[in-house]
């Protein structure tokens, strides 16, 4: 674990479910802070307000997550529990309201209940250094299945530093400069700004890679702190190790995001090469990634590529036709515009029934190529998302 | 009935399922034609050939449409297999080879049994004039549960004509520029040009307006065929109530598009007004009636506007959230970026529990307005599409 962060959690009453739903964590030292948040016009009152505190602070001391309610779509009233629900923390922790961050996820468009609040916030933060990562995690969860996180020791030319990262799904995801709700922590010394650039790439590569339904959600935010407790340098000079470690582990968070996808049983790994932009074979990639009709046919292990020609050929993207091919888990189905005469149903009886699935889209000779990690389409999906709120 | 049309349906043997799937239409006269395609950039071989004949010719004859192969992704082979079928029928009824248009839906891929088709059309081309337009419709069907079948006399100033439109569905339906596949006859007499405008501004507001799954088909062809068998003639002076009168026809069809839409209970009916422009309200438009999550909500009866409004968020439409309002089924749920504090669950429990449902946004008060009808997403969708080939 990163040296000087503590954990608390607590189950303040925001949920039906028997278990917490209130988790903070703390710095012993202020922290340097990258965030990232959704890109819809409708950023949930905790977006506003996280985006306004990095704005005016070089560093902070934590964050604290509720999830049962998303505070999104909730107007004045829900800007103002946010900062009333920092007031009550930072006031309890003998901190400053902006020196804590603050993140939701839940039901869109109910407001918070304060009182419940009120009571919690004092418990929770006699609890503070008796939770660890792990319970900060599970807390976090909404529809997960399990949680997701990571941890990491990178060996630098400066001396070992320490990263852990948690995230949560596992619908409404289409992350859009950020995941859902995710979370890095660090003991590195880093500069803010150095800081900043490495998230920020992280992130393009791993959570903006992934999708579980295309809809992106109001309350996406990323936020990772580096707190310097290891004295450990990270600067220009040892930044790509680092980089490639933490890409790396977010990588393996954001899978994990696919993998517990509602309802999800498959990871489509979508791959698309050979296009005249990275932007072109982007937006061929998201449109296979987002189709019903190819989710529903991994979901049901059938080697329906006709689907996936169709989703490639309405995506709006300009190709020759006669320049495109296929393969699914390495059997090739469509090879320059025509039809291989394999007999793939056989061929990919077994694959298919597997967890992961490759599908690799050539568009031509350009060197375009972008690759999305995306879950099927099941029944699983259908049950939990009706009664959502129920 | 449209006067001078005969219709052939046989059993082709194409698909497993007992039923006819090969339909022939033929006009007693020289018809004019309208044609609208896929938009695709993989536009089956059918799509090509059909393209090719209305390009080079001003009138044809009649359609032939089969269903259990699509034809499309098929090469070169394809390509002469269409042209091979049309030889054949059009030497049966002692025609030219571009008098017939050619259409074909079911699974893409796979390549023609020209065997099959051998056998068929000599029987196909004995029973005509023995079966319906009805017969017809159900001979194009796929996986719809029910023929879609419009029939509509038009008073005219200068007498009356009569139309008949059929359209299939039921999965892959996001039409662009024409559906998955339709046929409109008129016995109208009627110039090419004017009929060409006629059809493509009837179909702008009708099946370009619809989506099951966001999934546009390779194989759209809408034909549209008027052969002045009533000898009523059809111009400028009386267009507009033709143009009404088709409109609508096409609309109440298109309507079962949805209805028919794979798995689909509801009909959900998205309004976008007050945006900048008329794109911007059919960009947010499509953004709802796409998104899995408002898909399984109204599958669910549960009026979780939430993620109506998170759909509204990410469509990547700029617009003032504060002016944002949405209503569903006339209860106003979100008024100018703020919740009503009306029991919206109590209001909505019945009209939530109809079939037709309709979703009304505000962005502001621009004059671009856009509406697009939309199908649900259930279990059915899922058991139809996860195993569709086998």
């Amino acid at each position: 674990m990163p040296l000087g962060f503590k954990f608390a959690t607590i189950q303040a009453g925001f949920r039906k479910e028997n278990r917490p739903e209130l988790a903070l964590l703390v710095s012993d030292f202020p922290a340097v802070i990258a965030g990232m948040f959704t890109q819809s016009a409708f950023p949930a009152a905790p977006v506003l307000v996280g985006k306004e505190i990095i704005k005016n602070n070089s560093t902070v001391r934590g964050v604290m997550i509720n999830s049962g309610q998303a505070n999104a779509c909730t107007g004045e009233q829900g800007l103002q529990n946010c900062y009333k629900t920092l007031q009550l923390v930072t006031q309890e922790l003998d901190l400053q309201a902006s020196d804590i961050l603050p993140a939701s996820t839940g039901v869109i468009g109910a407001q918070f209940k304060m009182e419940l609040w009120e009571q919690a916030i004092p418990k929770l933060v006699k609890n503070l250094g008796q939770q660890t990562v792990l319970d900060f995690a599970k807390a976090i969860m909404t529809t997960d299945a399990f949680p997701k996180l990571m941890e990491e020791e990178i060996q630098l030319s400066t001396g070992t530093v320490k990263i852990a990262a948690v995230a949560k799904g596992a619908g409404m995801i289409c992350p859009n400069m950020a995941t859902m709700l995710a979370m890095v922590i660090c003991d590195a010394q880093v500069e803010a700004k150095l800081w900043q650039e490495i998230c920020a790439e992280a992130i393009e590569h791993s959570f903006n890679r992934v999708t579980v339904d295309g809809d992106t959600s109001t309350n996406d935010t990323l936020y990772a702190l580096s707190n310097g407790a290891s004295k450990v340098i990270l600067d220009a000079s040892n930044r790509d190790v680092f980089q490639a470690a933490l890409t790396a582990a977010l990588q393996k968070l954001a899978y994990m995001l696919v993998q517990d996808g509602e309802g999800a049983t498959k990871v489509l790994k979508i791959t698309v090469s050979g296009a005249n932009s990275e932007a072109d074979a982007n937006q061929v990639a998201r449109t296979v990634a987002h189709s019903p009709l190819v989710k529903t046919a991994m979901y049901g292990r059938d080697a329906n590529w006709g689907r996936i020609i169709a989703a490639v050929g309405r995506s709006g993207v300009s190709f020759d036709p006669m320049q495109v091919s296929l393969n699914i888990c390495g059997v090739q189905l469509f090879e320059k515009g025509q039809p291989t005469d394999l007999d793939f149903d056989t061929l990919l009886a077994k694959p298919m029934a597997g967890r992961d699935l490759s599908l690799d889209i050539t568009l031509g000779t350009g060197s375009g190529c972008y690759t999305v990690w995306a879950s099927d389409l099941g029944h699983a999906y259908i049950d939990c998302n009706a009664s959502y709120r129920s």
